[in-house]
C-alpha cells in the first residue's frame, strides 16, 4: 500500500558508459533495460530500468560541457539526483517558493518523455538535486 | 502497476542535522516524519519518510568517525545510498558474486528495523552504495 501521495518518479545515477553500467544494473542486479533516449537539450543519453513503481535513469553525458557530464568531471559517476512525482506541479512550486526554497525552474518546463518539470536548488534541499515532476494524468 | 520484483526500499540521504533537513523534506516537500530510530552500531539517527512504496531516510551522525560522518567531510551532505528490496538475498549475492562483483558483506547481516541486508561495494555499481535489503515476507 502505498502511504504517500508523492512518489520517487525516478532516480538518476550519472554513468560513464552506459554499456559497462548495464552489466550491472542489467546483468547483476537483474533490472530490464526498458529503453534508451537521448535527450539533445540536455546533453544526455539516458538508459531507463524500470525499478518497482520507480525507474533507475543511466545518465550518459553527450560532451564534457553538459550538466552531466560537468558532474562526471567534479564527482565521478554515482547518484545524480531524485526525481519526486507530485499530483500538481504547479501548486508544488508555489508551496516551495513561499517558504524561500530556491528553484532552479521557477517555471515547470517540458523534461523527457514530454512531462512537466521543474529542478529545485541543491542549496535548499541540504544537497540532493530534486526534480519535481507533474503525475501523468494517464497513468 | 510493478514492473519489476525488485524494488526501492529507501534512498538514503546524509544529512547535517535530521532538524534542519526535515524543513524541506517534511514541512516544505510534503512527506511525513514516521520515526527516527538510532542505529548505535553505525553511528548514524535515520529519520523515516515513506515516499510512495519506497521510503526516504535522513542520515545523521552520531560523531564524525562513523561512516556517515566520514562521507559529510568527504563529500558534504547529499544522496548517500540505495536500498534495493531483493525476494531471496542469498540468491542475489551467490549471483553477484558469481559475476565477480566486490560485496562490502558477503554474508548477510541484520540491519536496522531487523531486516537482512548486504551492501555491494561502489566500485562494482559505477560510484553507488547499494544496500540489497531482503523483502519482509510479512509485508
Amino acid at each position: 500500500m502505498s502511504t504517500s501521495e508523492i512518489k520517487i518518479q525516478h532516480l538518476g545515477v550519472a554513468v560513464s558508459s552506459i554499456d559497462d553500467a548495464l552489466i550491472f544494473w542489467r546483468d547483476g542486479l537483474g533490472l530490464e533495460l526498458k529503453e534508451i533516449e537521448v535527450v539533445e537539450e540536455q546533453g544526455v543519453r539516458v538508459a531507463v530500468l524500470p525499478i518497482g513503481e520507480s525507474r533507475l535513469e543511466l545518465l550518459e553525458a553527450t560532451g564534457a560541457e553538459t550538466p552531466v557530464g560537468r558532474f562526471l568531471s567534479r564527482r565521478g559517476p554515482g547518484l545524480h539526483h531524485l526525481s519526486v512525482e507530485v499530483d500538481d506541479i504547479n501548486a508544488k512550486i508555489a508551496e516551495l517558493k513561499g517558504r524561500g526554497v530556491r528553484l532552479i525552474d521557477e517555471q515547470p518546463r517540458v523534461g523527457a518523455g514530454g512531462a512537466l518539470i521543474a529542478f529545485i536548488h541543491p542549496s535548499s534541499t541540504g544537497g540532493v538535486l530534486i526534480e519535481l515532476t507533474q503525475k501523468d494524468s494517464d497513468s
